[in-house]
């Protein structure tokens, strides 16, 4: 074992390290998840979850492949992972519609309403990121998107149970979460091979952080979102009201 | 079969007679293959001819993401074949570099002269394609660029033979040849899947003649270069004369 | 005078309602200020502002001009109003970077250290509002930027006196007021001109509110940069504390 | 008079004399031209050159106004101008509409014909001149186009008399021209002040020789194209016919 790679290893180490923190902090000071094992949301909170997951899910394949065209990023080997995840991830956002479609909401695709502002602002900063700066830096999102599972889980968890939720209304998880664990190995080893100086690390721990943070501000935005919904001080997700009368899908 | 098929088939039959005519006319009022036959060139034609090619090869990866990137492109089978497609010509510029260094010219890829003015139209054009327009047009391009072996292999032969080239000076052609088989059959399927109407079929043949002809241009154009340079009216390619020493490389 | 018109001035009145709330809502809840008004902050705190500010307002232009140039932006007076308030932009960057210069900093441009995460997620938003969506809603971020001082003002002033700064160090902020008190009104003019649905009036509030937290957040984040280089936590702004030693510039 | 300021006047002198060489070049080889003063065209030629005239022209401000937000641009005055020069240009397409208009040709803006192949190559070349390579290098096209009455005239005159048109069908030649006399002289001023490098130079003239040849393949296409309608092997421009029936407008 050389020098190099165990300091590499230390390196990756102290990203996981870096994200599980974040992770922490974030679930520990969520008002929706307090509101989530309070029993204080219904079925409406998950349906807006899934409405601004199908958004920003539906720009990854895109942000992901701009990456590879960048005209500053003549790296042969990292061009073709950046295409071939593309392709993986094209179509994941119909999972996320799926399940919306599961619970009993009849919309078309084009009807959906626009996304949240926390929600575009991840979208934003996600291309951002993919179109500028360093062109590792992107990774910093796939290692913590492609390692959430185990952190969102126990939500993932609760939100089924309490509302009887079965496996098909909730592809885009559970079926992400298979297909993704692959690409969890996949990432740590794109970084691994990349990430050759200090500026590498320091930029794809810096995306890491702040795309997680973006992700969570979505969740919370939706969270309050639903509470607009329920008391009645906003019409933008109306629609859904619907499923109050047929709670169990 | 059904009658929609067969209308399907003879429109990409005409779209191959297009292309045919189009090569057809190319050749015949070719300055550059009379020169060639006639032997009229020497090795410098050719080095200036993979030069031009690995310049805009270089994009050719990148604009073909680009056409799945698109954010009114939401066909998802059509974007991961762009995708993959993508994938697979990442690199591909480095084989045309490769057999301008077989040669002996050594030059590092970054003190490349920049491309001739008709090369860097075919890369204009091909982004455009790729960004704006009908989704679908870019595999005009690719219809024909897959196909082109049958039509220029004789050319390549009569430059092979007068230089006493090897095939390890042709890898760009005749392993990408090879690599390409594929690649003709999966755009005929892409297109014969993809395209449903009268203005997709329009916009590929469209695409299909202007970049066969763009690409014609910059052959002629390497030839134009070559002309100066062996009158010594321009010093563009300069380093190129070392190679008159060594001929037989 | 004319219904539509009452409508569209009950609307503008509706947006700076929207403005107010939130600036009076962020200025409440603002950790910084009250560090401001405590007297816990040093000179680097507006020299670690002043970098962001920089970076920020470096694209400024660039994204008012993108939108002028947008494909489906057809509409020439809109498009013209936008490429001259880039142009008019166009440098306001500078003063930012002249009154961190004028502290005592003694740093290239192109040295600065890169943007803090909050701010390149404020320039990341900026970018995908002023190049997709509705290409009117930009005109909320002009509208609430051009009509900062007023908000921003008390908070500058108690900045000024507590460091005894000059007003040369505060062009930024002194002469860009100046300078956009005629923009405040262009900005009212192109809004009540161009927007004429629902659907652009949504659109503009909801960029104004979104662009404004994003900002503030910027302020925010620029607090928590300078107690972590106050407490020794962290050395990005380092070569700030250079300023402590000749605290009055 | 000091060296530095011969030497880039003699430079501009050049630029001059190669932009002459190339008018000189295509107007004497031209088919077209040969054909007007042959008086082997109707006005659907003069349409149709109209039409593509539309085409371009829509896409010159937006890409005049790229060249000033490109990130690789941190030239504040040339910046100015750009985004200047973008606001001027707005809306020139809208002339060239208009006389075709005049002529009694009766098509909604979002119904006109495609842009001809060599139309679209133009576009692209102009979008990539100004998004990417030397910053500097669109003043190349600027350059000959707003000098390009003085060797357009004679032919203009022709077609004008020929068809007995006014100057109210010519607004986009002959009110342009005067509006583009102060570009003419901006332009040489923006190139004398910017270009101060070889590599400027080259840039420069390389893009006015190769739009400038791209612009004149638009106006033989435009001949090519009215020869295929009269002659009944296109009906791309079918609806001109009409035209025929009240030739004097």
């Amino acid at each position: 074992m050389n020098t190099q790679s165990v300091s590499a290893n230390d390196k990756f180490a102290n990203l996981q390290e870096l994200a599980d923190k974040r992770w922490d902090s974030l679930l520990t000071h969520s008002p929706a998840i307090k509101a989530i094992y309070k029993g204080e949301i219904d079925i409406r909170f998950y349906a807006i979850y899934m409405i601004e997951t199908y958004h920003y899910t539906h720009h990854n394949a895109a942000n992901q492949a701009l990456v590879g065209a960048r005209s500053d990023n003549n790296n042969v080997q990292y061009s073709r992972f950046c295409y071939e995840h593309a392709m993986e991830e094209t179509g994941h956002d119909l999972m996320a519609f799926h399940d919306l479609k599961s619970l009993g909401v009849n919309v078309p695709i084009e009807d959906l309403p626009t996304p949240l502002p926390a929600t575009e602002v991840l979208i934003a900063y996600l291309y951002r990121v993919s179109e500028t700066g360093n062109p590792l830096r992107r990774l910093g999102y796939s290692f913590w998107s492609e390692n959430s599972y185990q952190h969102f889980m126990p939500i993932l968890n609760e939100i089924k149970n309490r509302f009887k939720l079965e496996n098909k209304n909730l592809t885009f998880f559970i079926q992400h979460a298979e297909i993704d664990d692959g690409h969890a190995e996949d990432i740590e080893k794109q970084i691994l091979r990349h990430a050759i100086n200090e500026a590498d690390w320091k930029a794809i721990a810096e995306v890491m952080d702040t795309s997680l943070s973006l992700a969570w501000s979505m969740f919370e935005s939706s969270f309050d979102a639903f509470c607009a919904l329920r008391d009645g001080q906003s019409d933008k997700f109306e629609f859904l009201n619907s499923l109050l009368e047929s709670e169990t899908p």
